[in-house]
């Protein structure tokens, strides 16, 4: 597991049916590329200064810090929809702010709240908006379903 | 704490009453043996080739990641339970998949559905299950009571 | 982030308004001064011989251990209160421990009862108590509001 400030991030969403809400969920977790890791949910900062990187294979079991959205329904027919965004100040030396959000309804909606509440989030630390980065995922439940949405934090010391 | 992946884990459970719902299921941790841990509640894969151990005394306050179902319940006559259960692949390159599950009712039934999930997750990986193990805790309520049942990960290094 | 059991602490709490819930929540622990780390969530356990030290200004993103209770409310007039209560045994070599409470009404109430609750708990490990150290808040809900009160953990060797 990392054991220092996290230097890198990345963006992880996905969305499964299952049989139970968990089995939802988990198949969530495998459609966004973490299904196979320990991970430990946090509150909710960028660190100054790191870097974007593509989705990475962690390691099976690997405790990863992320901060994430989900919901899970059982009600057929039902969209729901989970999203993460994070808006990075102009100043470099401040961090950045994840937001999540998970609603019923359109994903496009709930980013758009999401992305919202990241911005609001930089604004209450006195911030000025540089930019937002955002995902988020729905999902038309069958039977059982759950969406997912993430920032993954890592170190680059941990990466092959 | 443990600053690697975890390679050794086992099993703990244990229910409780206590004047108020965190009491009952701080005493459903001392219980279960980790009550005088910092569990830190995580998703649930027992990395490749982690051994099963024999439960161990952890260092008072030490930061110790776990997967865990809990409930408490405040309804007299009540039966809560609260599983765990692993599911390991016939293929020692991948890793076991914990479910936890909690409802009312007798904990042999909480523990087959439990199974059931751990096996459906491997199921929903192309895993063959090699074979499942699980914990179940059951309590009947007296005023408030409380449900734990873990796995508990750990590193090797970390033990005396 | 810390990579051993913790050997300090101090309380931190704060509460806030904000457009949506986790924007309050985010507020509140902007306002306790801990709202640009990355808060891990744990139970509940004060190691022994660990030091209470002023609030500390934490690394941006860093990784933090806390036991903390929250809550929001968007129910207008509604007071919330959050508290959290560390009870110290008279034997130095055994833990501390932390119990956390929220409920709508008056802090003092909110903290009294976590402070029971936390005397309960080392009852309960057939321990005698010292003292007692607790923190609580309240916030008299306008729109939407959030109170946040924690028990932060740290190692002495990650200061500066």
């Amino acid at each position: 597991m990392i054991t220092r400030t996290p230097d890198v991030y990345f963006f992880a969403s996905g969305s499964s049916e299952g049989t139970m809400p968990l089995n939802a969920f988990d198949g969530a977790l495998l459609a966004s590329g973490v299904g196979n890791t320990n991970l430990v949910k946090m509150s909710s900062i960028v660190p100054p200064g790191a870097t974007r990187i593509k989705p990475l294979s962690l390691p099976f079991g690997a405790l990863v810090p992320v901060a994430y959205a989900s919901m899970d329904s059982s009600i057929k027919g039902q969209t729901i929809s989970a999203a993460v965004a994070a808006a990075f100040p102009s100043d470099p030396a401040m961090p950045g702010l994840i937001m999540e959000y998970n609603a019923t309804g359109p994903s496009q909606e709930v980013e758009q709240i999401c992305r919202d509440m990241a911005s609001e989030g930089l604004k209450m630390r006195g911030l000025e908006v540089q930019r937002i980065e955002s995902a988020a995922v729905s999902h038309h439940v069958e039977n059982t379903g759950a969406v997912f949405a993430a920032v993954v934090l890592w170190s680059s010391e941990d990466l092959e």
